[in-house]
């Protein structure tokens, strides 16, 4: 997907901002796009808008931008929050955590008024999980808690950078449970895999997607409440 | 209740550990005067184990008399966990977490083979909850989070030390909830809780313990492998 449908997206997504809103920022690509638009209008139109960032990354990016990024701990409720998926399936259930922020992701996005889809049409898919599903676990015990999850029937394998297990801006790590071939029951799986403890947060947001920006191959965007069946899931 | 009847319970449940055993060691009074028993086992008749510990402070203390303290993240099962407990119901169903350390202790509980929980009588309820239910919640977002819970019916506070919130040995703060009276349904409040976005744990342990040693307050110190209706619960 060229970077210019992205852009595209990321422009229809910041036509929903509007000045005064405390706006959550997600973190990936299309999500670093639309922080790029947001901080275009802010200085071109002189929009004036605070932010909570899920990522390191993305509040960085926002305040080099001119706009501030307040503390999530001082707020129990978001205006709008905008951010991409790696997966979503016909019913606006989506999974997150592919850049290994889902915490933080799932907190904002639930503590919204309404969370914005951003996301290229290859995102669609029939059943959730054909790329995996993150989970992030408590380090402690990270091996115990494996373990655990081997017996329940998952498998998959622990995130790792520089030859160590990936640390989260939590302070957790990644397990990445591979599904063969997808998910067929994703309330199931979130609740046995809830149910152990070292597990603190699943990359399945099911209930907490509201309307899906779209960017398709042939150029169009398209905003949609609830997604149509014709719609290209594979 | 006397510490004199704490070390009658401790001495019952040293004498559950063999040499070889990998032991896990709990948080708390009860689970210091074990660890106590533990260390004096180890050096009048030489017991050899290896323990993993559900807090520094219990850590510390192991080592100081000669107990070798292995870091959890490399095993998956550890032989017998030996914690006291906050509340306790007929049904073995536990509260822990009163102490700050329950993230831990239900990881190291559930990688057991078995968890014998070591209390006073005065710890067994009819009704879970009248002390309250520590939930372990993410820092990041805590208000947010908060608000939640608030508004699925729960009221409680954010336990604070020295003016700031509770910091658990995970980074994350604790959340304790008040009942009025009593939880009537622990599994479907602990299902409700867990399912908010920041609660990484809570204080129900259900399905955990094995064996329960009960200290009378006339000086007996019982083991039972489930619980008469016959006893004192409050």
């Amino acid at each position: 997907m060229p970077d210019q449908i992205k852009k595209e997206i990321a422009k229809k997504a910041v036509s929903l901002v509007q000045t005064g809103m405390l706006v959550g920022l997600g973190t990936g690509t299309t999500a670093h796009f639309f922080i790029e638009k947001l901080i275009e209008r802010h200085r071109v139109e002189g929009l004036q808008i605070t932010a909570i960032a899920t990522s390191e990354k993305s509040a960085s990016l926002a305040r080099e931008g001119g706009i501030p990024v307040l503390d999530m701990d001082a707020f129990t409720k978001i205006d709008l929050t905008i951010d991409g998926a790696d997966e979503i399936d016909p019913r606006k259930r989506l999974i997150k955590g592919g850049g290994g922020a889902l915490l933080r992701e799932k907190i904002v996005a639930a503590s919204s008024t309404e969370m914005v889809v951003i996301a290229e049409e290859s995102k669609l898919v029939k059943n959730l999980g054909r790329f995996g599903l993150p989970v992030e676990i408590v380090s402690f015990g990270s091996r115990a808690t494996l373990s655990k999850l081997y017996d329940l029937g998952y498998s998959g394998k622990l995130r790792m950078k520089d030859g160590s297990p990936y640390v989260t801006d939590n302070g957790n790590n990644i397990f990445d449970i591979r599904f063969d071939p997808v998910c067929l029951n994703p309330t199931q799986d979130q609740e046995k895999i809830s149910s152990v403890p070292g597990v603190v947060e699943t990359g399945f947001f099911t209930g907490i997607a509201g309307r899906i920006i779209l960017g398709f191959h042939d150029g169009r965007v398209e905003i949609f409440d609830n997604l149509p069946s014709s719609l290209p899931f594979t």
